[in-house]
């Protein structure tokens, strides 16, 4: 077992501390080595140190506070832009304007992402993985000056930890896994399922603090809204149409 | 520099030989530690290795001699069915019939692969990414029975290896990083950043066995081809609008 997979925790409060460039080039050649398709490398990585840059990118991540605390910031993208580059200037007709495309590549960022990502752990950086990419690609697109054809799908802060977070609960392994086919859940699936998570002191504490009935309506009405999702999903859509991944 | 990151090579042949039950559980234990979305887990995994359903995905794979020879295949999917089913029962209401949701749930499958491909690879295990389930996911649904809510987004073979290939290339880092913010490429550096690419011995037999001009027309005419692209974007398209995830 992988220490570096198995002690992983995110890591949202930083030392003020800068990674050095081989620990760094280390963490980004591991994320280079990473398997992607038919070894095209369509995803490319931003590495943002600057304190301005990262200020400017931290509205959307919605300016949590390690955005500005973490040394840097690592952001993740689906790229086609280089990749059609080349084949323009070598006689080469390509249909990479579509979901296929996108999402392929994407692929691609996200295992790079993940390699980066244990590969610090290694070097005993901390990381944090910012969802929030997706929720306003647009304003990283801006701040990061990417071009068509590319859009960040994830990010991540990255540095030295300045806390030491336990390991987060999972549910029982037989709410992802499952052998041969999919095995569906019935009521009685769900109870036993959500039963360890929905007893814990924190999750009591999540419910009372947001005067909810339910666990689960704290990630439906607190954090991961039907508005939002709605909201943000229409920008992601009109970012993949300006980015020409979607017509 | 984690020799688990840094020696990878997609396997492609693989001994006759299973996977012990203990082995396998650490490695699906490595995709549960992974970071995912506010610790919703929105990802499934599916453990194939019943000789008659590796057969029936195979066709989704292109009938590549890998998916029958490996002990089992993995298929990871974006899942919201789990979740959905979770909030129905808990008065919890929700809005992730969206593009939104899918590409957060698709996040997670991802990381939770590469920390698998991670983990194999330190118990001696060889992997290889099959991209395909991205042109097939159709199929692979009809197969594994995946009910609506969840999307397959990647695909590995898993066993013990039967091979040792060298390394594959990668393009200089200039290609993949920017710092700071996006550099874009010139003409110059594109010829620069490919060169040692297009040198090299394999690159010139592929041109020369598929009659082409260039590789980017390996690429664009025989790999990565227009009409599959048009063609595969379409269907994963009504997928997700069969799925749920696109209206």
């Amino acid at each position: 077992m992988l220490k570096e997979i198995f002690e992983h925790r995110s890591i949202r409060k930083y030392l003020d501390k800068a990674i050095p460039k081989e620990v760094m080039d280390e963490v980004l050649q591991a994320a280079i080595r990473a398997s992607n398709t038919g070894n095209m490398q369509i995803y490319s990585i931003i590495v943002t140190s600057e304190k301005s840059l990262k200020q400017a990118l931290a509205p959307a991540h919605f300016n949590q506070a390690m955005l500005s605390e973490a040394p840097t910031i690592l952001t993740f993208c689906a790229d086609f832009n280089r990749f059609q580059k080349w084949c323009d200037l070598r006689n080469a007709n390509y249909a990479y304007d579509n979901i296929l495309a996108f999402i392929t590549a994407s692929v691609d960022a996200i295992i790079a992402a993940q390699n980066a990502c244990v590969e610090a752990r290694h070097h005993g950086l901390g990381i944090c993985y910012l969802g929030t990419a997706l929720y306003n690609p647009d304003k990283i697109i801006s701040v990061l000056n990417l071009p068509k054809g590319v859009v960040p799908v994830t990010a991540i802060t990255i540095g030295y930890p300045a806390e030491n977070p336990p390991l987060t609960d999972r549910l029982p392994s037989e709410a992802v896994v499952h052998y041969e086919t999919y095995k569906d859940f019935s009521e009685e699936d769900i109870n036993r399922i959500y039963s360890e998570k929905e007893e814990r002191e924190d999750s009591k504490q999540f419910i009372k603090e947001n005067n909810k009935e339910t666990l689960a309506q704290v990630f439906t009405d607190i954090r991961y809204k039907k508005s939002d999702f709605e909201h943000f999903s229409k920008i992601l859509i009109d970012t993949l149409k300006n980015q020409g991944f979607l017509k």
